[in-house]
């Protein structure tokens, strides 16, 4: 059988890793797709050759992405410039042409997806995104098809390698987020611009697209509720050690009676779960499914290579089924795109969690009976309430208090409360809190 | 378009749970697959009507599979009688119909698959098999479509719920094995003949399968090496603790310079590996791939629902692919029919692994120097040696060695000279241990 063609876009860390990929494991891959796969050509604006393994086997490289994008020799398109523009545009040509696309661009798919599976579907092409989400891990392909007998309950992930690294560090090595994140910069895992990782941006548009694919809604990035780790106080992490939880940079989408949440924020969850044992840059998913119960899915969420599997397994896929009735492929967002369902996205204050509270009281009698009375009336209820021994000459004590389930709201107005009693100095500190049971 | 109408065959737990699943999940996989997917004939020599929910929905029950497979309004066909015979002649009656099927048969597929396959390819249909391994964790998927990409390296398997229940209790509560055996009867996580699941049959049905997968060569159920759990000494499990390790029943299959290792066997790994950290009746594969490194697939290897959850996954995937052109289909093992390889599965005396090594020898000056001398004239390297302190009055010690990696012929040696000391008593036990790195 004739070739595939590749028109590949970007030659940078990702772009080189698909180069090696693609040619380095050419014959296993031919072996499992049926067809050789070629790049046959590749456009890039500035590249460094000597640190790409396999350069010579691409046809033609190039700078004009819109060239690639409009060859008619091309089969598949890979999008690996990042970014929104001119992503999306070329991303929208290639399918306007009748190319398939693989890209690795979760921005571009998590802000633009439901306009470019749109014109996916009118074009009859297929445009794959495994390595959007948690790198080298198949994540969408198991919830896509791998699960597609489950009602989704809910998901929670370690999405975001950099993130992760960060808080292992300070619980590992107590260290606060200035010099956790300086570690990760200096070790490569984090960029000189850290936003997108720590503020969990990142994070978000990979849950934003979990979610679409769970619960068969579309793409609401601007809904997706992000919440950044800078904030963590080593103690915090210390404490939730004490009381047998790790502080986590979760991603959860949940749907609940009232709606479906998408949340990015730090958590405490227990320790005994696999999820709290993913240490360092990896990444896991955590899936409950009405009928499957939990599974988890763990492995490299970012780097060339790991990336770069993914890419590739789209290819392969997209490979296989390159002779396809278009109206009989595995729907983008996993659901076939008119059976997509408003089911709206809560609000922050509606979202419904476990919270770990500290906060600095008084050391006095009562005071422990105003908080408890003011969380009460909120129908807040306590799990547990751990009260650290002032040292001496100190006059306040710090209390840790762990709470039931309630919403948000609920709790914004408790915490209100508690913070304008005179015995209470300072605001209250408050991380969520998931059993992931 | 018109429903697609399942022919269901066997009424039994997993059985049970596809009619559930199947119809208590229907809006949400019609909405997936883009059909509805419809029970239109079940056959069952007897079932318990009281304890399968949504039989009502099926179109009719008889007790005669061979009717179902040849009704021409049948397009899929869901084995579920298990066993060789008649499952074996109905599966392929089926195909020769040109039916798909879906089976959850792991014992036919490890021991009848490349018969079953060749005529699958034949009559252009499909024969997926998601169920076959780890229950309703979506492994066939991840291994087949999700690391397309990669040159697999090895694979290590908690791949069957029963023995890892039993080897957690005896961890956890210092059970020794048949009194956890009898605790996994009576909770109903192992059978009145225990055999399959305690000497490591059913693993090595799901090993051989995950070994085609992984490597490209046929089915070879025959040349899996398999060994039990039943020896294991509790004293074995303890000591394993103290040195930082974890005893788990494990399928190993691995691409070596020599060949291919297919093994089941008890296996000493790290404790802080998340695949140590795997309790109880779960089931996860720790698979290393040269690109994307390791990734690991965890969550219910067995029972009704998360094996129905894996079948009516594969449903799903057959009727979304329905009208696909058959020779552009994901191949049923991994790699493209022509493309399987006869790479030589290996003996057990060629296998490489490290090894745990425990022996009672007189408490004399020399023994040990004996000893290591035994195993340095077989290339043997000492990891770590712990001599556990004679007890008052006894003449012998406990000696524990773990070793580096050696070939087992010459651990066979080096283990009979070891015995014929005058100085050893009885027979050295070994068990075999895998860094996993």
């Amino acid at each position: 059988m004739e070739p595939v063609n590749i028109g590949l876009l970007g030659l940078g860390t990702v772009g080189g890793g698909v180069v090696t990929v693609l040619t380095g494991n050419a014959s296993e891959i031919a072996r499992r797709a049926g067809r050789e796969i070629v790049i046959a050509k590749a456009a890039a604006r500035d590249y460094d050759p000597t640190r790409i393994s396999g350069l010579e086997h691409i046809g033609h490289i190039g700078n004009d992405a819109f060239a690639v994008v409009d060859d008619p020799s091309i089969d598949i398109v890979i999008e690996l410039i990042g970014g929104d523009s001119p992503a999306r545009e070329l991303v929208l040509k290639a399918i306007a042409n009748g190319k398939h696309v693989v890209t690795a661009n979760k921005a571009l798919i998590a802000k633009h997806g439901n306009e470019i599976f749109a014109a996916a579907q009118q074009h009859g092409v297929t445009v794959a995104f495994e390595a959007a989400v948690a790198g080298g891990i198949p994540i969408i392909k198991a919830l896509r098809e791998g699960l597609a007998a489950n009602h989704i309950e809910w998901i929670a992930g370690i999405i975001n390698g950099t993130g992760n690294f960060i808080l292992t560090a300070m619980r590992d090595q107590g260290q606060p987020f200035a010099e956790a994140l300086a570690e990760a910069q200096a070790l490569g895992y984090a960029e000189a611009d850290p936003t997108f990782d720590v503020e969990g941006i990142d994070a978000a548009h990979k849950l934003t697209i979990l979610g679409s694919l769970a619960f068969g809604i579309p793409l609401q990035f601007d809904k997706t509720i992000t919440e950044g780790i800078a904030a963590i106080d080593p103690q915090d992490v210390a404490y939730a050690e004490e009381l047998g939880y790790r502080i986590k940079h979760l991603g959860m989408a949940r749907r609940t009676e009232a709606g479906i949440e998408l949340r990015v924020h730090p958590t405490l969850i227990p320790e005994r779960r696999l999820l709290a044992n993913v240490d360092g840059v990896m990444n896991a998913v955590l899936i409950k499914g009405d009928v499957v119960g939990p599974t988890l899915y763990y492995g490299a969420g970012a780097g060339a290579l790991p990336t770069a599997s993914a890419v590739v397994a789209d290819v392969v896929d997209i490979t296989r089924a390159l002779t396809t009735d278009p109206t009989n492929r595995v729907p983008h967002l996993a659901f076939q795109p008119t059976e997509l369902q408003d089911t709206p996205v809560l609000p922050l204050d509606q979202v419904q969690t476990a919270y770990y509270l500290r906060l600095s009281a008084l050391d006095q009698p009562g005071v422990m009976a105003s908080i408890a009375g003011l969380l009460a009336d909120e129908k807040i209820s306590i799990e547990a309430i751990k009260q650290k021994e002032p040292l001496a000459g100190e006059t306040h004590v710090t209390l840790i208090m762990l709470t039931h389930q309630i919403i948000e709201e609920n709790m914004n107005r408790a915490i209100a409360q508690i913070e304008a009693l005179d015995a209470v100095q300072g605001p209250v500190t408050r991380i969520r809190m998931e059993q992931l049971g």
